[in-house]
């Protein structure tokens, strides 16, 4: 039986703008993943009446509903006393849960209060998801081919809840059990990653082979059907091989990490250390490696140089220099590289200088235009991008464009 | 009558959970300004059956429907032919519009090709919305009490679009007329922000108020309802002077616009420079502020000093109180601040060290210990944070604590 999964999040703060439905990508991403098909994604307030007619609708279309929010202590949340109702469940206290509560509540110094007895009632016969982030659990209630999968709203909750807990439900319930890999290349546009792959992707069934563009970057998903995941690891390898040929050192991630863990982990390996000097940036790039715990190891330091007085007396940046070719050039980005790398005694210096506009652009010097530079030990690399759009959009490429031509650099790949 | 949306969001990319629906919290926030009740929000795909049921449903409970995506020239983008379809309206080649599009191909350099032509059909009779960042125009059709608005799904075109030309629709629709300010604080929590309006929410009707937290900020928003904006500001007024009264320096906007934004007028205002020093947090402070356009009359560098070595070089703190306090201190905070104004020769040198985990922590000094330092003029000031959570979260919550805090040394409330 093919299964179809509907995404239902409940709270009236969605409705009101109040927060950004990031639960939403988050399952949708995952069902995909597991082959499960997703074709309608629903916002609904803590509404007994408005919840109920939207059970029903969603399961006439599917037959996997999971829903995020609704499940804490307070009178406005009505996800399990409703999903109970509409499976014709009573609610059922279950006392093991009471007393772990109750410990729980004891332990963080909180008054447990009546309503707090609510998140140890389970509609009967469900199946309870334990959360190891919060009081609220969660539970599955299964009935004549239909689920629903009630999860909790914050995400610090509901993903571990989700991964660790529901998933393994889902995967036991296909016939066929889904696998997936992402492979994670930068450097490398969409249409032109399909074009590389098309006939991979056009010829492949099982595993399947997509593309997926996110944030500046590029994933592959790789997903097979198999028994077990051993067997799909199996399936799976030889695509991977021949993927991993095709886009080279182009790929950063075999196993979803970030481009920052993919630079700490190569400085680490090589024993460097690193520091950074940003202008138009103005701190993101070396905000990103900071991303990492344990980046301590490895970044010593970075300058944020936006004046040229700073670029001249932080990293030795010559006066000829910015008088003769500007602030945003190839000279200048080179001489704050190797500055950068110089003045902090690290092996390796990035440095990014550019026009994020929206004013400062010339004919000449137009806004969108950035230089980076490298030092790496004694050599050094440059590099000319030309941006379109607004000044966050120039700035967020440039991130990851320096971060890649970090990455490149350290593999030797420039 | 009252006026009842949804927020329909039409894309695959949604459903594989590729992008996160951001339209649809902006939109939501929109409706909720314009006392716009939103009790759905749905993500289809580029379906045109599934498109058609999910407009009689949403029309069934809703007289106004606002849907994002599909608009594109591409075949998968239905959403203005399903629209039409599902009106009983013919589209209809609108010539100046079209002759429009291949003048903006021509400058562009891109080849018009015959599908684009489909970016000039709009629906008889609809009311056309103007694209002033894309080729995709959007439109309003309305019949029968029954109000559709179709817009693009890039934010950057959305955005516009709904401000323009879609907002004084609905403001024209609505029989009464609702117009909302955001007053936005930092440094208050949302409940004791609820608690020292309380009297003030319980019994204002015209306008009302409601505080929204959203990404460690917290606005209140005031929203009227009158004929026009002139009797609305009337109305706001004394509202907005009693809230300005009692949450004083709090505040530090009245007009939506940011905490960096804030600071870089308070800095022009007094003439001043800035620069800071990081450790911590990793750049991202300095990061926040040069999301301002024009930060570079005010902010002159700063310094991601990471490792003592770096503090000691670049900011001139003592060996000896790195040693006698260690680096996440009072006394380095201090000697971080005054050292990068004195180094960076400018009025305002401001200062983060931290622990954010997860190792680092000891018993003395824990994980989401934060010290601010800040230096204007010859006054210094420190301050100690003490956070609970992961890594991001503990950057995250120091960000906006050093910003506020930045903030409330320039208007001289600390």
């Amino acid at each position: 039986m093919s299964l179809n999964a509907e995404i239902l999040s409940i709270g009236t703060e969605l409705l009101l703008g109040e927060i950004v439905n990031t639960n939403a990508q988050y399952l949708s991403q995952q069902l995909a993943d597991l082959g499960i098909s997703v074709y309608y994604q629903t916002v609904v307030g803590d509404n007994r009446q408005r919840l109920l007619k939207t059970f029903g609708e969603a399961f006439e279309r599917s037959n996997i509903v999971i829903t995020t929010g609704g499940l804490g202590s307070t009178g406005d949340d009505l996800t399990k006393e409703t999903g109970a109702e509409f499976f014709g469940k009573k609610l059922v206290m279950d006392e093991d849960l009471l007393a772990e509560l109750k410990a729980h509540f004891k332990r963080s110094s909180f008054e447990f209060t009546k309503n707090n007895e609510k998140q140890a009632l389970m509609p009967e016969g469900a199946q309870f998801l334990k959360n190891d982030h919060g009081t609220a659990p969660g539970c599955c209630i299964s009935e004549n081919g239909k689920m629903l999968i009630l999860l909790p709203g914050p995400p610090v909750e509901m993903i571990p809840m989700f991964e660790n807990y529901a998933l393994p439900i889902l995967r036991d319930k296909s016939d066929i059990k889904f696998f997936s890999k992402r492979i994670k290349i930068l450097g490398v546009g969409e249409s032109k990653a399909e074009m590389i792959l098309k006939d991979l992707i056009d010829s492949q069934t099982n595993p399947t082979i997509a593309p997926y563009a996110a944030s500046g970057e590029l994933a592959i998903r790789v997903t097979a059907s198999a028994v077990d995941e051993a067997e799909a690891d199996k399936i799976m390898q030889p695509i991977v091989d021949e993927i991993s040929k095709r886009l080279g050192s182009n790929i950063f991630s075999f196993d979803d990490s970030s481009i920052e863990e993919a630079i700490v982990e190569l400085l680490k390996q090589r024993g460097y250390t690193v520091s950074i000097a940003e202008s138009c940036t103005g701190g993101l790039v070396t905000g990103r490696l900071v991303n990492c715990p344990g980046v301590s190891d490895v970044l010593k330091e970075a300058s944020i140089t936006y004046s040229n007085e700073a670029k001249e007396k932080r990293l030795g940046v010559k006066a000829e220099t910015l008088e003769a070719h500007g602030a945003v050039s190839k000279e200048t980005a080179i001489e704050m590289a190797v500055g950068v790398k110089n003045t902090s005694g690290t092996n390796v210096g990035l440095s990014i200088t550019g026009v994020a506009g929206p004013g400062g652009g010339t004919e000449e010097k137009p806004v969108g235009l950035v230089y980076l530079g490298l030092c790496i030990n004694d050599k050094t690399y440059v590099k000319e991008l030309r941006y379109n759009g607004d000044r966050a959009k120039i700035r967020n490429r440039t991130v990851s464009a320096a971060l890649d031509f970090l990455r490149r650099g350290l593999i030797d790949e420039l």
